[in-house]
């Protein structure tokens, strides 16, 4: 029997069946996405995780893996094809190896959070490239395995970019690993970089190898009001020409900071100025071996559409101007269970994007509240809506076909950092012509030839495995 | 009949069966590899790509995809395996596209030189993140497929980081394109990571996006001549540490630089001080914003082990010393056809593996003679050996296992930038587990299930596309 068999690699202690207690580990982050597990499997070592997935494919139960469950597209959560799953959590694989100082290098397991390899990395006077608001619960195998983005994307590139191994469970148990930790090694396929980004759906990853990058000396933030999203467009194209040392330069509106400042008892950032809602703030900051808040200050002072600046160069000024925009998602998710969309447009297109999306979202939805922040660099929007009805399905169905296919039909990317989990397979065409989504199915049944891994993310779970459509 | 039919989509002109006219597309640069092909078949376009696999396809007719064949691992002739195979040229497709300043893009025909890649981005304020030696006829096509490496890994890694996108012929003939530019995708896995470095083995890629880098105002070479390389080692770690503008440290010896100068009629870098033949001279390049001759001639000054060292400014003067380095290949293989191998260990290993090396050729090959260089921030060691017997292919076999069985007891790669190709097949179970080899069998099976690209790299023919093993 399935449970038996769990308990009998895991330990009772470690196969969870109550629903009070495995109720956390059904339900997505976002509140949208939930099912019924058949248990939950606690592995501690990268043994056990291929004893579980042994375990299960011969009792032909389907794997969710899962590592902080952060994720915002319903990917680590045993809903839909899933359903009846066995939630394979990654969680109690927290080991972090010494790091690496000569080569720049760390390794943890995969439970490990983003938090503790980042605090990990700083004791030996590094830095992780990957950062974003949920890193204290978000695990290095879950950011790994969906390719997180998030606030350092511009200067360090997707999570992809900087992992420099992994080792990953296949789904039969046998265990590939890629750890060499060599900047060269150009001998096959690059499994790792297919391994990040599958979602759980090739393999389960359970050691990520990082490429650390240096701790900068110095770091100022600013937060500016401009006067509207051509003119903070315009201010990224000035702002990457002109300071060398650019890091982040993340986009919010007016209303979404009132709503973070009334979330969070805040005071607002320009106080006794009345911006209008729909106003732009930048946080940009910058980094560098000398203080560079003299050059974004001179950058800013030049700029046309600047309306005020708040510029912090202490840890705990730029946390503050940090919360006025990391504090957006749960700000939103007090609302309501909210649409959440992550769409990438061309930088050119971004503003008649949103003016689009301003006439479009109350034309389907009229009840509907629009939520928009980002990061504007890359060019990626965080798109969220509430107010609608929660048992509204065909309503949300239908404003996502509309604001998808608009970000499609700019050459946009229908899921820009979040992925596709099971919130977006319906759209995935919209992103991906039929030749690559048969290649991503043939790749799928080469890897996973009976569907056990995560069944119903990124390749429908009808499609044959050949690519030849 | 196969002839007809690529006469048929291409015209007579552009499918070569003359062996005068083959000969060159049948032999590798090394002069190692050589095969026959039935015809050579020179396409202009991605349609008639897709004419050639769909017509080879139908006639059972292996293919071998080629560049600008300066890769040294013999992946790109008709040899072994793919004997009797069409070449596919891509030299034909040269067009590139103007420069997406904004976003810093450029897409290219596959057969678009790098050298005219680079030259085309530079008139925008670009550069390329990928250089070496033989930019004036390796295509960007090539360098995809292979992953290049180079001189400037260092800053920018290897060619797999700088694509953005690729445009891909696949087995049956249908067209892949990711070729968005947009700096977040992340939508289903990410094909175009796994067709770089596949060597022609699971696509035939037609069209490449690249990344661009910032052309910087000021570049500084150095050649250093110094004592001994566990200080060369050293070396590597100080200027890391202090050097923010380091661009590429390249290692070579004494008696490879007298080669060069011989071959070249070049007067010897430090006229008039004979250092001994084993003294490794360094070659240091840094990149800013503003001049890094201060900052580089700081860090020498103070570093131990430093013999001697000439500075060069001035674009003449740096691509004075650079021939130094780039001169290696040529002069070698003016002595011989060498044995090629290139490895990477890792770099606190480089002294003493290079200490065995010099001990174990002439124990394996007592005629023979060992030249090394490469690029030692990345610790990827060129090894060539001349004076072995041509005929004699047990020594070289002999002298190849000893070499890449040391590279990886030492946790090495057999492959650090050059690939697998032919010349490494019987070795990559030094560098990839079983486990790992099967994924790539299956891998290679999902997306080329008849064995039509490339067959006898990467893969071994034989093998069944089932990753149990």
């Amino acid at each position: 029997m399935l449970i038996t068999d769990l308990v009998g690699a895991l330990g009772a202690a470690h196969v969870l069946t109550d629903p009070d207690v495995t109720v956390s580990y059904e339900t997505d982050w976002t509140g949208a996405f939930r099912g019924r597990a058949v248990a939950v499997a606690r592995p501690a070592t990268t043994d056990q995780v291929a004893a579980v997935l042994r375990i299960c494919a011969r009792h032909g139960v389907p794997v969710v893996p899962q590592g902080g469950n952060t994720g915002l597209v319903g990917g680590s959560v045993p809903a839909g094809a899933a359903a009846g799953a066995v939630v394979l959590s990654l969680r109690r694989l927290t080991a972090i190896e010494p790091v690496d100082a000569a080569a720049g290098l760390v390794t943890a397991g995969a439970g490990a959070t983003l938090a503790d390899v980042q605090a990990h990395a700083r004791a030996a006077g590094y830095g992780v490239g990957v950062d974003f608001a949920a890193r204290d619960s978000a695990t290095v195998g879950g950011i790994a395995a969906s390719n997180a983005g998030g606030e350092r994307v511009l200067r360090h590139g997707m999570t992809r970019g900087q992992v420099a191994g992994l080792e990953v469970v296949l789904a039969d148990g046998s265990v590939l690993r890629r750890l060499s930790g060599l900047p060269k090694d150009n001998v096959g396929y690059d499994l790792p970089s297919l391994f990040v980004g599958s979602e759980g759906t090739l393999g389960v990853i359970t050691k990520v190898q990082l490429r650390l990058v240096g701790l900068p000396a110095a770091r100022t933030a600013a937060l500016l009001a401009v006067s509207d999203l051509p003119a903070a467009v315009g201010l990224v194209a000035t702002l990457r020409a002109t300071v060398a040392s650019l890091d982040a330069v993340e986009l919010v509106f007016g209303d979404g900071v009132d709503l973070v400042c009334a979330h969070q008892g805040r005071p607002a950032p320009f106080p006794g100025r009345p911006f209008p809602q729909d106003t732009p703030y930048l946080l940009v900051e910058c980094v560098g071996p000398t203080d560079p808040t003299g050059d974004l200050a001179a950058a800013v002072e030049t700029a046309t559409g600047v309306l005020d600046a708040v510029v912090a160069t202490t840890a705990t000024d730029r946390e503050r101007l940090w919360a006025y925009r990391e504090g957006h998602t749960a700000a939103v998710n007090a609302l309501d269970v909210p649409l959440k969309l992550d769409v990438a447009v061309p930088l050119a297109r971004m503003s008649a994007f949103v003016d689009d999306l301003r006439a479009l979202v109350p034309a389907v939805a009229p009840s509907a509240r629009l939520h928009l922040w980002g990061h504007l660099a890359e060019a990626n929007l965080h798109v969220n809506v509430t107010g609608l009805d929660r048992g509204d399905t065909g309503g949300r169905e239908e404003l996502t076909t509309a604001i998808l296919t608009r970000a499609a039909a700019d050459g946009g990317s229908i899921g820009a950092e979040h992925g596709v989990g099971r919130a977006k397979m319906a759209w995935v065409g919209l992103s991906r012509s039929p030749a690559e989504l048969a290649v991503l199915a043939a790749v799928k049944h080469a890897l996973d030839p009976t569907g056990l891994l995560n069944p119903g993310v990124i390749v429908s779970p009808g499609l044959t495995g050949s690519y030849r459509v």
